[in-house]
C-alpha cells in the first residue's frame, strides 16, 4: 500500500523518461571506466608516499601539508580532464560543475583526499576519483542531465589536523564560530593552513551555502569496519552516520608505596578504572535485541585513551583519566548507555573506595540518509544486479555535515578485513570499480525525480 | 624448651654483666633527649623545602642535588656535636666511630637523608637523626661500650637518581659492576655524582666490606604503611624486607576504528589489559590463610604502570605494556603468584582474541632480619614498656644491602594514615621519641652479646 507521497513520487518518476531516452543516443551505457579509476587512485597514491615504499605502505597525506597541497594541484588538472572548471570556495573546497539546467539546484557528489599519517590508499581518495569517474562516464555517454552535476573535493576530512574532523564542509553547513580561524595547530592558525590551500579565510563566510544549495548530496566511501567484508556482500546503504557522545572520565584514588600498602587498604585508581573499561564494553556489547530496528543493537562503545598518574611500576596509582565514548544512530540509545555506564560506575567507585567524575565532553547529532537517496542507491545497485546491504556508518565523513542541506545519501565499499586508517586499508579493484557505477547510477537516478 | 645453641646465647649473656654495671656509674638510665630529636629533625628539614613554605611543605632533597649537598655538610657539624669523627668512604656514605673496643666489630645504626622529589620530613631522616641521639645518650650516660658503636649515613637511598635505590649502601655489600659509574642520570655520570657529595669514583672498590665486617646493623625507620597505625600498635619489630619480582607485559591486539569496528571483531588491549588488572589485584589479595605464618598471606601485588597505543578516544586501543610486581619475604610465594596471574592471563588472551606476553624484568631477593636482632629490639621496648607487633618491610632499605655482611634488624614507628612520599608523611614526635629510645636500647642489648 502507497502512501499519497510515495505515489506521487513513483508517478513522478515514471513520468520522466528524459533522461533514459538521453542515453538511448549513446552506444551503451553509461558506466565508469575501471582501468582509469584504478590508475587515478594509483597517481593519487604517490602523494604522501614514504619515500622509497609502494601502493602497499600507504600515505601519510594530512590536511594542509606539502603532499595535501600538490595532491590538490594534480587534481585540478585531474578534474580538468573529466571536462569540470574546478572552482575553489573561501574554505579550500575545490567544486566543478557541469552540465544541466541552470535553474535547477546541482546533485553533489565527491569526497575527501586528506588522510590521517601513516593511513591508507581508499579512505577518501576513492570517493573522489569515482566522482572524477561519473563526470567522465556522463561526458562518453553524451548524456545531459536535468540538474547540473557538481563534483567536490572537500579540504580537510580528518581530525588530525586542528583535532578537527569534517572541518571544510563544516563550514560549507554554516558550522562557523568567532576565533575558529585563530585556532593554532603545528605552529599555523587555521586562517593560514586555509590561505595554504588557496582558501579566504578573510572571506569564509562566503563558503556557507543556505540549505537547499543542492538536489542531493552523494558519497561513495569504503565502509572501515568489517560488516560487507564479513557478510560478503559488495554493497552497502548507508542508513546514517552515528551520533557520538563521548565522556571525560577522572578516578580519583589515592597514590601510595606499592610495597608497604596492604591489598584492603588501597584506593587504586586504575583498579577502578579497569572495572570500568569491562563494564563500558559488557554494556556496549549486550545490549539486547532493538525492537525498532528489528536486530541486535549494533551500538559501540570504546575506551580509546586512559592516562595514570603517577604510571610507576611501585606506586599504587593515584589518578586515572580516561575517554568513554558511544556511538549509535540513536542518540536515546546513547543517554541509555550513558546512565547505565555511570551506574556501574558509582558502584565501582564505593566498591573500590575511590571518586569517578564523568563530564559530557562533546556530542555529535547523528545524520541520517534521506529514504529517496536510500532508494535511488538500491535502485541503482539493482541495475547492475548487485546485493546490497543497509548499514549505520560508525565514522565520521563530510556527509554528515552536508545532511543539514539537503538530502544526503553514502554508498559503502567493502573494506578487507574492517581494516581502516592503516596501511593495511584494501578494497578491491572490482569493488571500487562496483561501487563507482552505482554512484553513477545513483546520481542519473536522482536526476530523474524532481522530489527526492 | 632451649636448643643448646639458644642455651649457650642466654648463658653468654647473662655472663655479660658488664654494661649494666657501666650504667650504674651514670645518674638515671640512658635516653634519647626528644626535644634535641625534634629540633634536629625540624632543621633537616629545612635543606629541600619549598621556597615559602612550612615543615608540612615536605621535602625536596633529591640525591646529589643541592639541597642533598648542603644538607650533608650540616651532618658533618651534627656528627661532631654528638662526639663523633665523621669519615666519607669513597661511595659518599658518612661513617663515625665512638668508643668500644677497636679489636671487637663495630654495631652500626643509622639511615639515609635523601629524599624522593615531593617527599616527606621523616623517611630516612628520622633513621639518622635516631641514631645521632644514641650517639649523645651514651655520651651523656658515660656507657663504654664493649663493642665500638658506628653511627651511618647511607649516601642515595630513594630510586629517583639513576633509576637506582640503596645505591651506595648496595656498594659497600658488593655490588658493583663494569660500567655502574658510567650511568648517566639529569646530565652527569654516577662518577661525577658521587664526586659532587666527595666521594672518590676512581677508588670506589674501597668503599666494599667484607663480611663480619659488623657485630650488627640497626635501622629505625617510618613504616611508610598502615599497619603499625592503624593496629594502634607504637612499634614494629621488622621480620625482613620484601623480595620483589617485577614482569614487564606487553598485550598485543589490533588498533582499529572505535566507529566502525562492531564490538564483537574487537581485539581491544585495552580490555584484555584491564582484566589483567583485576586479576593481579584478585590473585593478591585473595591468597588463602599462610599456614607457615599462621596468618592471611601478606603479599602485594600491583599494576602501577600501563601504556597504551595509540591512546586516542575514537581508536581501539591496539597494544598496551604494563608492569606487574608482587611483593612477599618468600620467593616462593612469589613465583606461585607470577604462574597464577600468567595462566589467568592465558584464558584473558584467549577470550579477548589479543597476545599477553610475560617477561620477569627484574627479581630482588628477601633480606630476612636476623632472628637475635629482632629478639634485642623486643627487650629493648619491652624496657620501655612498649607493645610491639612483627611485620615485612614491603618497601625496600639500605638494611636489605647490609643484611649481606652482618645480621641485620630494623625498627619501624608508625606513618599517620600510611602515607609515605608525600609531604603529607607524618609520625608524632611521641612515636619518634620512642623508635628513637628503642634504637637506643637494642644497640645497647646488642652490646652485651658476642654472639647474636
Amino acid at each position: 500500500m502507497l502512501s499519497r507521497r510515495a505515489f506521487l513520487s513513483l508517478a513522478g518518476a515514471s513520468a520522466l523518461a528524459r533522461p533514459a531516452r538521453v542515453w538511448g543516443r549513446s552506444q551503451s551505457a553509461p558506466a565508469i571506466d575501471p582501468a582509469r579509476l584504478r590508475r587515478h587512485l594509483e597517481s593519487l597514491s604517490t602523494y604522501g608516499r614514504p619515500a622509497g615504499g609502494t601502493f602497499a605502505s600507504g600515505v601519510s597525506r594530512v590536511a594542509y601539508s606539502v603532499a595535501d597541497l600538490t595532491a590538490r594541484a594534480w587534481m585540478l588538472e585531474v578534474i580538468k580532464e573529466a571536462g569540470g572548471a574546478p572552482r575553489l570556495d573561501a574554505a579550500g573546497n575545490i567544486y566543478a560543475r557541469l552540465g544541466g539546467d541552470a535553474t535547477r539546484a546541482p546533485i553533489l557528489f565527491g569526497s575527501h583526499i586528506d588522510s590521517v599519517p601513516n593511513g591508507g590508499n581508499f579512505d577518501g581518495d576513492l570517493g573522489v576519483m569515482a566522482a572524477i569517474e561519473v563526470l567522465h562516464a556522463v561526458k562518453a555517454a553524451k548524456i545531459t542531465t536535468r540538474h547540473p552535476l557538481e563534483f567536490v573535493l572537500w579540504a580537510h576530512e580528518e581530525s588530525t589536523a586542528f583535532g578537527k574532523g569534517t572541518a571544510c564542509s563544516r563550514i560549507v553547513a554554516g558550522d562557523l564560530k568567532p576565533g575558529d580561524m585563530e585556532q593554532v595547530w603545528n605552529g599555523m592558525t587555521r586562517a593560514d593552513a586555509l590561505r595554504r590551500i588557496g582558501g579566504d579565510p578573510d572571506r569564509i563566510e562566503t563558503a556557507v551555502r543556505p540549505k537547499g544549495s543542492w538536489h542531493a548530496y552523494l558519497e561513495l566511501h569504503i565502509e572501515q569496519g568489517g560488516t560487507l567484508d564479513r557478510a560478503k556482500v559488495p554493497l552497502g546503504i548507508v542508513e546514517g552516520i552515528v551520533a557520538i557522545h563521548r565522556y571525560d572520565v577522572v578516578v580519583e584514588g589515592f597514590a601510595n608505596h606499592a610495597g608497604t600498602t596492604p591489598m584492603g587498604e588501597r584506593q587504586d585508581a586504575l583498579v577502578a578504572a579497569s572495572s570500568l573499561v569491562l563494564a563500558v564494553r559488557e554494556i556496549a556489547a549486550s545490549r539486547p535485541f532493538d525492537s525498532a530496528q528489528g536486530r541486535q543493537g549494533r551500538q559501540v562503545g570504546t575506551v580509546g585513551r586512559l592516562e595514570i598518574e603517577p604510571n610507576s611500576p611501585n606506586v599504587v596509582p593515584g589518578r586515572v583519566a580516561l575517554s568513554v565514548e558511544f556511538r549509535d544512530l540513536s542518540e536515546a540509545v546513547l543517554r541509555e548507555l550513558g546512565d547505565a555506564v555511570k551506574a556501574r560506575a558509582a558502584t565501582i567507585a564505593r566498591d573500590t573506595n575511590t571518586t569517578i567524575t564523568f563530564t559530557l565532553a562533546s556530542t555529535n547529532p547523528p545524520a541520517l540518509a534521506h529514504a529517496g537517496v536510500q532508494d535511488a542507491i538500491g535502485k541503482a545497485a539493482d541495475q547492475v544486479g548487485l546485493q546490497t546491504r543497509r548499514l549505520p556508518s560508525g565514522a565520521g565523513h563530510d556527509a554528515q555535515q552536508i545532511a543539514s542541506l539537503c538530502p544526503m545519501g553514502m554508498i559503502f565499499v567493502p573494506s578487507a578485513g574492517g581494516i581502516s586508517h592503516s596501511p593495511r586499508e584494501l578494497t578491491t579493484w572490482d569493488d571500487c570499480a562496483r561501487g563507482a557505477n552505482v554512484l553513477l547510477g545513483a546520481v542519473l537516478e536522482l536526476d530523474r525525480r524532481d522530489s527526492i
